[in-house]
C-alpha cells in the first residue's frame, strides 16, 4: 500500500476542527486533507473516491458479503441500463424514482434509441423480468440473491460525498420467497445482518424503524431501515429492507408453480446497504477534533511504525523498525513503516489526522530495551512493550478499540430518546439535538398531513415506528388531537 | 452457496456437443446450461451474469487486485459518467471512441442538461483531469493506481456473452510517471502481470504483440496486447497495455515540478484487464465436449461429494458424507454436498457439465473401507483414497488439475505459427486453424494498406509484432512486395 501516505508532504496536517460545533466543516475539511474523496470532478453528485477510503470501503463490501453469503444468498451481476418499459411496470416505483432518472436515448453520432434506456436508480426492475423466467417451481425457492453496484439518482438534495452522491455504491439484494411470512422473516434477518456488520463490525449504533406508508419504498408493502445520529443531531438512514409483498410479482409476472400444482405469485424483499453512505456515517459518528478514527478492522493500514532517527543511530533504529514491520506483516497486519524525510512530530500529526488506529515509535532507547512504544488513537494513550509481545499485544488492542469506538458512540445514544407531548416539546427536544417520541394519530397515508405539520413547526421528520422496542400508544397525536394510534419517533434528518 | 446447484432439476444434464467442430453453439449452450449467463434480458449487448459465472470473477478480480496491489498500485473509484467536454480533449481519443458512447442528456421528468455526459468507455478523459490537480511534484509520482469497473461500448460487432458485450467488467489501471522509460517499465510490468494471472493462475496460454499503429489504443503511443487462441481457430484479445507516452499529460495538462524546479509534462500508461471477457476465454479454452471444466482456483465448487445410498443405508452414508463435507470445508476448500433426490448417475453429469473440479463419491463400500472415491473433472478418472489422507490428497490434486489444464492448452500452441510468404500461404494457414507469420512492409501508418489487402484476401488480421520473441524481417512485403521492415503475425480473430 506505499503511496497512501499522503503525497502532498507540504500540506497542513495539524487538523483541529470542533467535530460537534461545527460538523460540516469538520466534514468538508477532513474528506479533502485526509484524501478521501476530490469534489472537483466537475459534475455535481459525482465524486471520485481515493485510495484512502475505496480501501476502507473494499474491506466493509468483503464483510458485507460474508454476511450474506453466510446467510446464502448467491452473487450476481446485472446490467446498468434498463429499459423504459421496465420501469413502467410497477405504477408506485415509476412514480417514485422517474424524477430521478438519468435517461440514455443517443448513442454515437446521432444514433438514436427506439427506447430509452435509464440508469439503474435501484434493480428491481432490471433484476425481476428475468426472476419471471428464473422462478418456475416450488424448489427454485426461496431465491436470494445480490449484487454489488453503483446506482445513479439526481437527488434534488444537496449532495455531500459518501453521505448523498448522485452516483453511490451499494449492495442490493433482491429475494423470491413462496410466502409473505418468508419474506417478513428474510426482512428481519436483514435487520439482524445490518445490526451485525453496522454496528457490531463497524461500531456504529442504529435505531431500527418502520417507516411511515408516505416514506416507504414506492411500490412496497412496508419498508424498515436503521438510523444512526449525526454529530450535529440530525439522523441519517442506513440500510432499508423492503417487504414487497406479491405487488412486484404481479407486475413481473413472477409466478411458481406450488406442491398443489398451481400457478401463484411468489413475495419478495429486497435491501439495500449502501456502503459509500455507511463509510460516510462511520468517519462521522467515530472521528474527533484531530481527524479520523478508523475502527481496526477496516482502517487501510492499522498500524503505522515512525522511527525517531539521528544521524547517529539511523542505520540500528531502521534495522529495528524494519524487523517489527516484517514481524507485524507477517502476523497478517496491515502495517506501513512511514520512513520520509519529515519529523517524527510531523508523521504523528499526519497518522492521527489519517486515523491509523496504532502508532508504534522506536527510537535508540526502544532499540537498546527491546521495545516498542505503542500509542493507540482513540484514546491518545501510549504504553511501552516488549518485543516479544508487542505482535499479541497490538492484535488485542485492535479488538479493544474497535469495542472502545462502539461503546463511545452508544453512549451518545443514551438519553437521546424524550417524550413529547405537543408541537412545542418537539420543537424543544430537537433543538437540544434530541429524538422526541411522540403519540401520533397514523402512519398509514391518512397521518401524512399531521406530519406536514410537524416538519412545518419543528423542522422534524417523522422517521417511524420502532420495532425493536414494543410501544403502545396513549393519548392524543400531537398534530391532529384525535385519539393516538401510533408512537413515532421526529428528528431532523439527512 | 447453496442454491448454486442448478435450479431447474429436471433440465438438460448430459452435455455433449463437440467444441472444436461446433464451437458457437457450444459456447452458446454451456452459457444456458451451466446458467452463466441469460441472454434474454432484453438490450442488444446487455447480459446479466448469474452466480455461477460471477463467483469465480469474483475470485478472479481479487487475484488480479492482489498482483496489482503487490505491485504497488492503490485502488480508487471514479464515476461513471464523464462531461462530453473531457471527452474532447484528446483528438484522437473521441475519435476513436464517439462512435460506441452512450449518451445522457436527460433527466427525469424532461430536465435537459446543458452538456452532455458519456456513459465510460474507458476512463482516461475522468481520470487525468483529476490526475492533472493531483500530480504536483516529482514526490508525487510514480502514481500508480487502478479500479474496477464496468465501461459501456456500443460494438458494432456482434456481441456474444463474456466475450464481447456493450457493458464488460474490467479492471483499468491509471498510472503517471516522470520519464518515458519508467512509463515503458511499467508497460513490460503489465504484460508480466498478464502472464503471471491469466497463465500462471487461470492456465490460459498467451502470446504478447505490439499492435499496428492503426490499431492502437486511440490516443496512444504504442499498444501491447496478449491474445489466446479460441477453440475455432481464431485470436482473441486479452489484456492490452498502453503507452501513452505524454500526449494525455499534453491534453490534460499534466505537469509536475522536477528536481530541477521546472514544470514538466509526465508520462502515462493504461492496463485493462477485461475480467468478463478473461472468463469468456477460460471456459472456451478449457472446456470439454462434457461442458465446463473450472480452474480448481476459480471454480465456485471445488469439490462436490456425491452419496451413492439405498434406503437401508442413508444414515450411515449422509453422516459419513458430512463428516467429509465439514472436514474439507474446515481446511479451506469450497465444498457442497449434493443431497437432491436425483440418482447418483444424473449427478454426476450435472457436476460434470458444471466443470466442478472434483467429484468426492461415497457409499456403503466407502463407509466400510474409511475411503472415499475421488474423480477428477479434468482426467475423468477416478481413484479410491483412505479417509484420513483425503484433504491432502485433494489439495494436490487442485494443484496438479490446474497444471493439466494449462498444459493441455500450451500443446494446442505447439506448431501453431507457421510461416507464409504469399496470400495463399496465408490463406491456406488460416484454413488449417493456424497462424500466419509473414514478412510485411511496415506496422506505421502507411501499412495499413497492405493490411486491408490481407484481410480482404485472407479474411486474417495483423494481429502486430512479437515482442516476447526477437525476429528480423526477410524477404518482402507478402502484399505490396516492397521490402519487409516487420515480421508480422496474420490470423483470424474476434
Amino acid at each position: 500500500m506505499s503511496g497512501t501516505d499522503g503525497q502532498k508532504q507540504g500540506s497542513r496536517v495539524i487538523f483541529n476542527i470542533s467535530k460537534e460545533k461545527n460538523f460540516p466543516d469538520w466534514f468538508g475539511e477532513i474528506v479533502k486533507v485526509a484524501e478521501l474523496a476530490d469534489i472537483r470532478y466537475g459534475v455535481k453528485g459525482f465524486t471520485p473516491f481515493m485510495p484512502w477510503s475505496v480501501i476502507s470501503m473494499e474491506i466493509m463490501y468483503d464483510l458485507y458479503e460474508a454476511a450474506l453469503q453466510r446467510k446464502g444468498h448467491l452473487p450476481m451481476i446485472f446490467p446498468t441500463l434498463i429499459p423504459e418499459s421496465n420501469l413502467r411496470r410497477e405504477a408506485q416505483h415509476v412514480e417514485g424514482f422517474t424524477p430521478q432518472v438519468f435517461w440514455i436515448r443517443e448513442i454515437g453520432d446521432g444514433e438514436e434509441l427506439e427506447e430509452r434506456l435509464a440508469l439503474r436508480p435501484t434493480s428491481e426492475t432490471a433484476i425481476y423480468p428475468m426472476y419471471a423466467l428464473w422462478v418456475r417451481s416450488w424448489r427454485d425457492l426461496p431465491m436470494k440473491r445480490y449484487q454489488r453496484a453503483s446506482v445513479f439518482r439526481s437527488e434534488v438534495k444537496s449532495t455531500r460525498p459518501f453521505l448523498r452522491g448522485r452516483e453511490f455504491l451499494w449492495i442490493e439484494s433482491h429475494n423470491v420467497y413462496a410466502t409473505h411470512e418468508e419474506a417478513k422473516a428474510q426482512v428481519r434477518e436483514d435487520l439482524e445482518t445490518t445490526k451485525e456488520v453496522v454496528t457490531g463490525e463497524l461500531g456504529i449504533p442504529v435505531m431500527v424503524f418502520r417507516r411511515t406508508q408516505w416514506d416507504k419504498f414506492p411500490g412496497g408493502v412496508d419498508t424498515y431501515a436503521a438510523d444512526t445520529l449525526m454529530p450535529d443531531g440530525k439522523l441519517i438512514q442506513l440500510p432499508s429492507t423492503h417487504d414487497l409483498g406479491d405487488n412486484f410479482a404481479r407486475a413481473f409476472d413472477i409466478k411458481y408453480l406450488n406442491k398443489d400444482n398451481e400457478m401463484v405469485y411468489a413475495y419478495q424483499t429486497c435491501y439495500g446497504p449502501a456502503i459509500s453512505r455507511i463509510y460516510g456515517a462511520m468517519i462521522a459518528v467515530h472521528g474527533d477534533d484531530r481527524g479520523l478514527r478508523l475502527p481496526f478492522k477496516v482502517a487501510p493500514y492499522q498500524v503505522v511504525i515512525v522511527p525517531i532517527v539521528k544521524s547517529s543511530t539511523v542505520e540500528q533504529v531502521m534495522n529495528y523498525a524494519r524487523q517489527i514491520e516484517d514481524c507485524l506483516k507477517e502476523s497478517g497486519l496491515r502495517v506501513h513503516l512511514d520512513d520520509r524525510e519529515q519529523t517524527p512530530g510531523w508523521k504523528y500529526n499526519f497518522w492521527e489526522m489519517k486515523g491509523v488506529p496504532v502508532r508504534v515509535q522506536v527510537g535508540p532507547r526502544e532499540v537498546k530495551d527491546r521495545t516498542a512504544t505503542v500509542f493507540r488513537r482513540d484514546l491518545l494513550t501510549k504504553e511501552t512493550i516488549a518485543l516479544d509481545k508487542l505482535e499479541e499485544y497490538i492484535w488485542e488492542l485492535g479488538a479493544d478499540m474497535d469495542r472502545t469506538l462502539r461503546e463511545q458512540a452508544e453512549a451518545r445514544f443514551e438519553g437521546l430518546i424524550v417524550d413529547a407531548w405537543s408541537l412545542e416539546e418537539i420543537d424543544k427536544a430537537l433543538d437540544e439535538g434530541k429524538v422526541a417520541r411522540v403519540p401520533f394519530c397514523t402512519t398509514e397515508m391518512a397521518g401524512r398531513e399531521c406530519a406536514e405539520i410537524i416538519k412545518e413547526e419543528t423542522g422534524g421528520d417523522v422517521r417511524g415506528t420502532r420495532i425493536d422496542v414494543e410501544e403502545r400508544a396513549e393519548g392524543t397525536c400531537v398534530a391532529c388531537g384525535k385519539s393516538a394510534g401510533a408512537v413515532v419517533y421526529i428528528a431532523r434528518s439527512y
